[in-house]
């Protein structure tokens, strides 16, 4: 099934000259629940791609589910609900519940995830020149980012090569969507993720508890998203650019020419 | 009590010549409990700034609260709670809560405020003149935004001038604390508001439902935002600069020089 993802629609062009017409695009928001082996948890606005991903995902990012092994089928009615089959206790859910900041939408985390500690990430290192074709590679990915202006994008890249890039409405719904690719094992973890969105204390969160070792934006972090890079000791760089990085933490993991 | 809102860190540049350290501002989010009549609601990751405005804000994106008469008082404990006192039922509440679009933050939104009608919005027009004075005032407040990268700005213009004006970690944070201050009678509501962040469905629903009739952003709409200004003829203008704007909806409250 082929989801319509954008429309089209004429605005004005008010400028001190005068008015004329032109025609946009604009992405499409659905709401879509998702629910834990039959148990409706939650809702979000969506773009509807990468759906199965984005169940997944976004009960990793709520704590209900936290390994690949525990994932065991994802359906989606079309009708506005992803079912998600899993492994778990459903009391394995979050007890108090902090709904993250202002842009964190289904960004719901618990304090406990926000204190505790993390599992050691794997050993991982990247060249600059592959970071460099890593964001050009995603840029390039982003279609509907530049069509229409409402959509956060995420790449994965490991191996050498982007694995996997999706877009939503929403920065949060598009990192989940990479973090429900790993849960499916369409993916590995052991890798570098880029977002155009920012690093908020969620963001970098479930990036450090599904264990990807180095997260990349293209704008900042927040001073818990900082925080939180510097407890899991993952490697977070902002403001990234083709030719240039700002690390905020653990630079080493990104090799120049001389280093090795 | 001032709130320490920034904080300082050296991060690494990384050019593929070399590293070398750079001081970078970091804003600053911290969790904040909100509740109404003394019964915790929700928390956000907040920016410490107009936290009152916030509570009250937050609690009306949420439909706990619809307007300015019914909001009390507002008491804000530095250990991280905002109480909000106001002569509403708790059953008030929203029955079915979808949370928003990735972006949604606190954007919890319930279906029947979705599709429910609006009240007609008041009459308001302004001249492009001023929208380009409110545009280029509100950047120029945008300190924090200039400093951090990692905030969101929220202005309202009123009677020909600036009347308020937020910023925050989230998007719809900043836009929660301007109409937070509409609820506690600081700021008409009849008047224009320009926000930094994209209007998705639950971003222009707030302002419509409070009856601002102007809504401008710095970028763009999504299917939703835009669904929800055409039905509450509320003005939608995205992308909008000093000298020019893209009218998505009802352009006929903004005035050109030759309009009168």
């Amino acid at each position: 099934m082929i989801k319509q993802i954008t429309m089209t629609h004429t605005s004005v062009i008010l400028t001190p000259e005068g008015r004329r017409e032109q025609q946009e695009i604009v992405a499409i928001e659905t709401p879509y629940k998702v629910a834990l082996n039959d148990k409706v948890i939650g809702a979000s606005m969506v773009l509807e791609t990468g759906l199965e991903e984005f169940g997944a995902g976004f009960l990793f990012g709520q704590g209900y589910v936290t390994k690949p092994e525990e994932v065991k089928e994802v359906l989606v009615c079309p009708e506005g609900k992803i079912s998600v089959y899993a492994d778990v206790e459903e009391e394995a859910a979050p007890k108090e519940v902090i709904i993250t900041s202002g842009c964190g939408g289904t960004g719901k985390i618990s304090r406990e995830m926000l204190e505790g500690a993390f599992d050691p990430l794997q050993e991982y290192t990247v060249s600059f020149t592959e970071i460099r074709e890593f964001i050009l590679t995603t840029l390039r990915a982003s279609r509907l980012g530049q069509d229409t202006h409402c959509v956060h994008g995420c790449g994965l890249w490991a191996e050498e090569r982007l694995q996997a890039f999706y877009e939503d409405v929403g920065r949060h719904n598009a990192v989940d969507k990479i973090i429900g690719a790993i849960l499916l094992k369409k993916i590995p973890a052991r890798g570098a993720v880029y977002t155009t969105g920012r690093l908020t204390s969620d963001m970098v969160l479930k990036c450090a508890r599904i264990g990807i070792p180095i997260v990349l934006s293209r704008t900042a972090p927040s001073s818990l998203g900082l925080a939180i890079a510097r407890r899991a000791g993952l490697t977070l760089a902002a403001y990234a650019r083709p030719e240039r990085l700002n690390v905020f933490n653990a630079p080493e993991r990104i090799l120049l020419e001389g280093d090795r």
